[in-house]
């Protein structure tokens, strides 16, 4: 199965964002890829850079415009599409919200973010509720997805939940960048622990691990920095093993998975059969000591 | 703190290592280690490569003899001292145990290894019962140790555990290596899998992470291809930096490890803000499929 991730900047109008995803889709649709996987928000700059209440206006509702022109784009060319949508669930109540669409063009699923990050020019939690559907994958004809979102890779829990719902991968649109008053050694840490922990979320599972990052520089208001998004987007193999790896230009990657592997793998490496389950009942406590 | 690592070789012989560790601890100390860490059942051979009933005359009581010996030698030099036994705690009850050693020679605490592999020539379940003692941080006088052993590490839970329980930095005294039997590839990507899933709980748990491994071809029974101790020791920092990281040959390394540091990660990093403990409850489960 051969996947891409579109990893791209985006503009202030959603007109132009549909219509550059659409010529990277398509790219990727002809070049080979099954599954297409688009970065987080991507229908319109980081908007949670800021506060403002005008922002909600960016919000769409599911099933909508978004997935009606996604989802027949899906329909058209044949692929499993992975969208992420700012979603208007009811007055007053929005989510960060990832869609599937198959193949004919139906939602397959979606996964409404569970980690909401809240830190300066990242104001989520003003603007999305955290997500109440839970770590369930989603069952596409390329194979069961797991879903998460950006923030979200940073909780082994979240991947290893997926992995037991029966995840044949992991995937996360992401949108993470730099500080750009950060010193080089600092943004070095920050992009190589962003890499590392979801490798880590690979191997400890035995799944392969697909992120898909925006880039470029995107300001909101002349009294920020702005953010440097980092790009680097990744797909790391069922051992950890790095598959494909983008550097901070835009491009589409590409990579070709077997996902026979992940059961090779967890015959050498049987970490679901040793798990300390009578042991683990504290993960559900926010501290132990 | 300095803590040191000591990367080595056994002898079949008790005494022949316990004199080579002796040595390499007064260097380490004497280069000013207040924290020193040996590898996995480093009084003898890694004798789970067979299932062999004589092998349980290894075993060791604590408080016993090698509490007391390196208890002494903690108390000379001053320093706390983390050890690993093949631990008799009955007649037909063993565990694999580490114990702290602090630095008046007292036991600090003892951890017994949670999680037990078994696979060819790690026959670790025929002689080990697993711990009961859950993930309790031990407490010293150069910090919260959370010691973990070996098969641990390939567990995000454990590690979480620990974190919770308000370790400054986790710990693993290791015995792994490659069948030789195994390509160059194959080796490396396991290699690079066990480095990148202790990782991954360094920037998950913003804490330190230090692994102390065995090097050496090892064979306990002409019929089996031995195991080859792959070494490559390591500590990573609180946001998954590299402090110090071994090759394979014989060495003690060291590193400076700032405990305050993890504070400051957790600032701009508050995973422990966020985690979705009220969707965690199926990490109690098998699978949840």
């Amino acid at each position: 199965m051969k996947l891409a991730l579109i990893q791209q900047t985006f503009f202030k109008e959603k007109e132009k964002n549909i219509d550059k995803l659409t010529k990277n889709i398509r790219d990727c649709a002809k070049a080979g890829a099954e599954l297409v996987i688009l970065s987080e928000l991507h229908n319109s700059l980081y908007f949670c850079q800021t506060e403002e209440v005008k922002n909600f206006d960016l919000a769409e509702e599911i099933p909508g415009n978004s997935t009606q022109i996604f989802g027949d784009l899906a329909k058209e060319l044949g692929i499993v599409l992975v969208i992420s949508l700012f979603e208007k669930r009811a007055k007053g109540l929005y989510h960060n919200t990832a869609v599937v669409l198959e193949k004919d063009g139906s939602i397959a699923g979606i996964y409404r973010k569970m980690h909401i990050p809240d830190d300066p020019a990242f104001y989520e939690k003003f603007y999305f509720t955290q997500g109440d559907l839970g770590f369930q994958t989603i069952k596409t004809s390329v194979g069961n997805l797991g879903i998460l979102i950006c923030w979200d890779q940073w909780f082994p829990e979240a991947a290893r939940l997926m992995a037991m719902n029966g995840a044949d991968i992991l995937i996360y649109p992401t949108a993470i960048g730099w500080d750009i008053n950060d010193d080089f050694e600092e943004k070095q840490r920050q992009l190589d622990a962003w890499i590392a922990v979801q490798r880590g979320h690979a191997v400890a599972n035995n799944l392969p691990v697909a992120a898909c990052n925006r880039t470029g520089w995107e300001s909101l208001d002349q009294s920020h920095n702005g953010i440097d998004f980092w790009g680097n987007s990744f797909v790391f193999g069922a051992q950890g093993e790095i598959l494909a790896q983008a550097n901070e230009t835009e491009q589409n990657i590409f990579a070709e998975i077997d996902l026979k592997r992940t059961e090779e793998v967890r015959k050498i490496w049987p970490f679901f059969r040793d798990r300390r389950i009578d042991a683990f009942e504290d993960l559900t406590k926010r501290w132990t000591n």
